[in-house]
Order: C-alpha cells, then sequence, then structure tokens
C-alpha cells in the first residue's frame, strides 16, 4: 500500500537556523521553500534519495506546529508515505480499525491531498498519507 | 553526502503489538526481525520503497531504548541516513561543527558500520549514519 517516505516532518523553532544545519549535513544549497497556508508553517525541503526531509516552523502561534512546539522539543514530528490513492487507503485502514485524524483528504503542502493517522494506531507516529 | 534514507528508528514498548500494526499500514506480513545485541534490542524492519522502518524495543532495561522510553513516549527515535563512507562523513561534519555522539564508527544491525550524531547538530532528530 505504501509506495515510499515521500518526506519526514521535523518541527523546529527557527527554520533558518535549522536549514543551515541541513545544508550542511546534505550539501544541498538550492533547497525548496513554501509558505503552507492552511498550516501557517514555512517549510524547508531536503532531498535525499526519493524523499524529502521537511523543516517546519509555524509562522505565528495558531500554527499547530507553533503549539506543538509549547508541549514539545524540537525534532521528528510526522513520517509521509505516497500512496497510490488516498481515500482508498483511508477506507482499507479504516476496516482494519486504524484510528484516523482525517476521515477525508484535505489539501497539504505543494497542493497534494493528504490526511493524518492517529498516532495511537502507528506507534506513536503521527502518520500521514500523501497522493503525489 | 546522503544517499538515501536507510531507515526510520520508532522506539515501541510491545514491538508485537506494534508490528501487527505496521502489518496493517504497509501489508507487508514477512517482515525481518532482529536481534542486535549492542544495544540489546529487538528489531522488526519493514521495507517501504528505498527505505526501512525499524520498530524497537528493548529486551531488558539496559537497552538505550528502555531507557528512552522511561523519560519519553513511544514514536519516532531516529533517522539514518545512508552514506558512503562513514568514517569520511564524520571527519567532514566535525570539520563543519557538528557534534558528534561517536567520533569513530561502531558496528551496528546487519553487521553495518554506524554513528550517531547529536539531535543538538540536527533540528533536534538524533540522526545516524549507516554505511552499507
Amino acid at each position: 500500500m505504501l509506495k515510499k517516505i515521500n518526506h519526514i516532518g521535523i518541527a523546529v523553532k527557527n527554520i533558518k537556523e535549522a536549514a543551515e544545519k541541513y545544508v550542511g549535513l546534505t550539501n544541498i544549497t538550492d533547497y525548496e521553500t513554501e509558505y503552507v497556508e492552511g498550516q501557517d508553517v514555512d517549510v524547508a525541503m531536503f532531498k535525499v534519495g526519493e524523499s524529502q526531509i521537511e523543516l517546519l516552523q509555524g509562522r505565528t502561534e495558531n500554527s499547530p506546529i507553533s503549539k506543538y512546539l509549547e508541549k514539545n522539543r524540537e525534532g521528528l514530528h510526522h513520517v509521509a508515505y505516497e500512496v497510490e490513492d488516498v481515500e482508498k487507503a483511508l477506507k482499507e485502514l479504516k476496516e482494519k480499525g486504524f484510528r484516523l485524524i482525517d476521515e477525508t483528504p484535505r489539501i497539504g503542502a505543494g497542493g497534494h491531498k493528504i490526511a493524518f493517522i492517529h498516532p495511537k494506531s502507528t506507534g506513536g507516529v503521527l502518520t500521514e498519507l500523501i497522493q503525489i
């Protein structure tokens, strides 16, 4: 069902500083940046193999990432797996008893259909499905 | 410098229960298992694209994973990137000011050379380098 890891999301307090570190780690200087309005986050994407490292900083305190960082340290926030068809995957997982955060897909970074699965069903890992 | 995400490590309290969930998520029933003596952990590996999901449970309370779970919830524990040459990568990262946990490689799961970078240098993410 899962084609690949599309990206791993890392919640950071200062995306400029974090991006400098990931330039050092990856040797990628021309990383992509984006503002995702739905989540109110600034994003920096570093391509590693077939996946991406996604740094995330909330732009205001209303961002889910800002709220996350009020209670948690910086670090790994979620894993996103690419699937052929998000609706179909959600239906299949629901039938298997997975607890879904999104019963139907919404639009995420890059305009792609995404949906989140609750960490309770995935060993404590906030899990995203993304359809490219 | 980084070839791909080799695996993402997920710390769990009950690897049997967690593996059942990941069978449901990935539709992979013939996942690999291993006991890694150096870390005193039982491991279950699910292949997703070019990467793997690595579930980790400490076998005794002395395991670093058991100690981690005394203070933290289950969930994402580390990310491992595949590199051509761990020694060379460590040297390069040290010169750039990265804080290393392992100044020289040690042997991890599968008998591969691995080394850890401190989360302080990588946006709060415990980061492993692995040479295959």
